[in-house]
């Protein structure tokens, strides 16, 4: 039974839910494949090239991929594995974190309305696990929640979870077994639906970020999923600023940038130069009468926003976390003692407010300490851009619109106008 | 005179809420009735049988109960007793908490729009209070700031507080006296006011839910009111998972959930299988061209939010505060040694990840322990389900949609439909 | 060239940005007329008369002020120059903030659609900083991201900014160079552009309030920018209750409220007594059709929020944060040891709850005590009424709406009607 050729409202949104009847088949004989399958694409963040046109414009999730799938019978079936991962945040810093097939946070799963699914979840954690599919309409034995809707996926086993998607949105995958420890490691992933009918008018860009807060102790590598709200990393898809890539775009595209947050805390990003218009949530789009204007979305937790924009004036524009010591790395938020660390002249500018904040003293970081500051630790504020010091750390990216250009390499920092920057007055 | 009476914009709006000329009859001869007024509805959650039929949907307050009220001379009498109360937040753990009526949190108070109520407020607590009317149009007098709108009351007085409703909605009372304090405490409840010409569609289940967070040092049973942003207990109804009611609703219902939040937090509420519209706040409904849908209602503090979904996937579906630790129970935040406790293989998987915080130790436990763990202290994460350990706590509850159900009583777990259910790969 | 003179629509929206060709001539003379500029207006929070009639209300911004400006050939120019300031919270208590102009925040910068603007930026601190415009549309050069869109702005030196304002709302303006330390210090003012063509209908009273939270240890006077979460200092216009001034109008005018947010939290800021539409966002204007109605306006980080009623109920009104602990001064977040303080009963009420925290003690506190309480350090709760104590703190100030007024003096506490007061029941 193949899905795709069901006209669309043949099944009764119950009927559709429930039809598992033929879900029983398929599954084993996918394993034997898996190291193809999860095999990541060439370039990072891009789709893989399909076999025929696509009917959307596919999701960019900039320093992470995009999950590769196989059809069988009508069937998109793809593999997720869980296991430990190892993950640059920025250079510097590597973590010892949880994901999915090698990467931390998951690839993501790109799918189409109406398309029938099939997903394996194989547990290589030294736990067990579960996979939850956040917004996405489903029969009830598929949503994921261990012990609740089906066993926990024990170390060794995959599960196999199959459904017919009724709808199209922004949505999440993540674990629902022992959540808030494997969610603090990292395990969380896009699970994105496009429309059946293409999209009025059309994405030309369409970026998938995830927010994350972290606790990773200066001197360490392993985030403490004991710390609920006393973050001291945060990031845009599992990077630090300066290791978040910019969003390319050319002037005159329309943009969307699709945000998701399974963190702890609300997380306020804003884009500098524009208004835009917050255009769907994970429950679906939201009508063009109910649209709010923004400069900065407040994402909630266990929630997705998407907004849309033309890039209609090129430049470096900000986008970043507004709770400003989430644009902090953790030597701003932890570390007594920054002696060594230059950076710019951030170091002597704090001194004048709190005198004991910045004192020498070893404090018990001794044995953490390399070069004057903690291993695997990145410096509170850091980057350069063209005109100096950006002095920005986590949850920080740059929008770079640029006329005319052909791929969404990096083009380096903005050439502004003669005339049009801020300037120093002569006296 | 009867506000029954008036038609419905004989008053204009200044006159309505200055018409005070009757206020000051009526509430003495109440008090002796006190005994009978104030008992308890026999089934929990449920209106008390009203003499007449009533125009709406009564409200279901799970694990809580609604204010009786006797009509007096056509005005709505009701009586609020200001009182510590004993609260068992799950078994195992009963708090020493504050409340209404021997209730934390307070009865609901449900009235029509149109009505005249008086409300009296008597204060049997060890200091002085207040009731404010969160929400409702009133007289200034009667919006319940002590020593601003009026003298506070005192331990052994009784107040009279007198309005005519010119609204329907989902408000809130609490007092406005120590304000901090009080409502850590938990003294808080529902004022429900439903609109004088019935709804369209028709509601056929209408839930109301509180949302705390409590400070509660493991070992003891006081909430710790200096407590500002660390809590480690987290409730719907003053109840934590798994000593939450669930929801019961037949499959094809149309379903509304209130949810109200004076805690220090948003609380972002996630209901699985569904999308859902928010159709109200405590300002008012929100026009049908401006409701957004959404999977997960991200309730501020100090304000309601009311949503709407039509059950029509039947299961057991899990509806939750998506803050992972607001759904983990007090010895998930505090305790560093749960040798002694047995939850699934729980305590092994979080030992791998932070050796230091399970190890064996006193650390001033000793004398608030009892075996090998605290006193009158939930397991952080506890419940079984039809599959095993959900791993939950707090903020959790179950919504369960079922075919041809004739009361709603718990009906067990869900029985999936065969087919329907994830399940493990034979390899 | 004047802008003034273009006809709206005479300019691409990207030529608009980019038409910096006049805007090299101009700032150096400025400087010259400095005193003069910078004079703040004689009535606190009231826009300096102008010498033409305006096409707008005035926003008043209480217990702050208006930035006033000059006309050069076409251009309005403003001065900021940024410095320390010597900030009174309320009678008791001064802190060592930072700001603009003498004031903290910065006074408010008020301007129409349409308008050239040039903004100088003087800097007088002991670092370097810059200015960004928050939520303005403009060219990529004038956006203030230190590093990234122009050089960090020594100290001593002026930088010059100019652009056409291209919209109308609620903006803001803050430094983008060590933004943590320099926010957390009270760097930050509104930016109000109102429309060209004037609003209906006519706003009689548009007030705006900037929401900030600090950490001044008790008996200190210097905000600590490394704290991040747990702030125990709450502002309104950086005046804590009871130094906050009251929003006076006259009863039946159509009233708007501004509420921006760059602190570290989402403030629900509540309205008593009345219900409101949420009007705009600092991305501009909701559509009619979008509008919700609340009670609480939960402003975001990041972010600005408008509002408006039609003030037709006389009274006292309070309007505060309903995060409880925000409307509690310094002393109920951190002193240890409060014999000394006599506040209503509310100590010895407290004491009930908290053995343990009451009790008496030094605790490091001895050399910034005073008198029994630290010194510079307010009250937990304070403020009398009309009916006794009033017992709040910070983010809490009382919207006093008075039949007949004539000027917008406070008029002392509501005289309610006969029998429109909460009372006491006589037994």
């Amino acid at each position: 039974m193949s899905s795709k050729n069901i006209p669309k409202n043949a099944m009764s949104r119950r009927d559709a839910v429930l039809s598992g009847a033929a879900l029983l088949a398929g599954g084993a004989a996918l394993l034997s494949r898996d190291a193809e399958a999860q095999t990541p694409p060439a370039r990072p963040g891009v789709t893989p090239a399909p076999d025929r046109a696509l009917s959307y414009t596919p999701v960019e999730t900039p320093n992470l991929t995009t999950l590769p799938w196989k059809m069988e019978n009508g069937v998109k079936v793809f593999h997720l594995i869980a296991e430990p991962v190892k993950r640059e945040f920025a250079p510097g810093m590597v973590v010892d974190a949880w994901g999915y097939n090698g990467s931390c946070h998951g690839p993501t799963i790109e799918a189409v309305e109406g398309d029938r699914v099939r997903i394996l979840v194989t547990n290589k954690l030294p736990e067990r696990t579960s996979a939850h599919w956040h917004g996405i309409l489903l029969p009830n034995g598929m949503d994921g929640v261990a012990g609740l809707n089906q066993p926990h996926i024990d170390p060794g086993e995959t599960y196999v979870y199959e459904l017919t998607l009724r709808q199209h949105g922004t949505h999440m995958y993540h674990p629902h077994s022992d959540e808030m420890v494997q969610m603090a490691m990292g395990m969380m992933g896009f699970f994105i639906v496009h429309p059946k009918k293409p999209e009025t008018p059309k994405i030309d860009r369409d970026f998938a970020i995830f927010l994350a807060e972290w606790f990773i102790a200066p001197g360490t590598s392993k985030p403490n999923p004991s710390i609920m709200l006393d973050f001291n990393t945060f990031t845009f898809n599992a990077r630090a600023f300066p290791g978040t890539a910019p969003l390319v775009v050319k002037t005159g595209q329309r943009v969307r940038i699709r945000l998701a947050n399974l963190s702890m805390d609300s997380h306020p990003i804003h884009l500098h130069g524009y208004q835009f218009q917050i255009t769907a949530t994970d429950g679906g789009k939201i009508a063009a009468s109910a649209r709010w204007p923004e400069t900065t979305v407040n994402v909630p937790v266990g929630s997705t926003r998407d907004f849309e924009f033309v890039a209609d004036v090129p430049g470096d524009w900000a986008f970043h976390c507004h709770k400003s010591h989430h644009t902090m790395n953790a030597m701003g938020h932890d570390v007594p003692n920054m002696m060594g660390v230059k950076q710019g002249d951030v170091e002597g500018r704090i001194r004048k407010h709190l005198p004991g904040y910045m004192a020498m003293g070893e404090k018990g970081m001794g044995g953490m300490m390399e070069m004057g500051r903690p291993r695997n630790t990145l410096p509170m504020m850091t980057g350069k851009g063209k005109y100096g010091d950006i002095e920005m750390g986590g949850m920080f990216t740059v929008l770079k619109v640029r006329d005319g250009i052909t791929d969404y390499k990096d083009p380096g920092w903005y050439e502004a106008p003669a005339g049009t920057v801020a300037y120093k007055l002569k006296q």
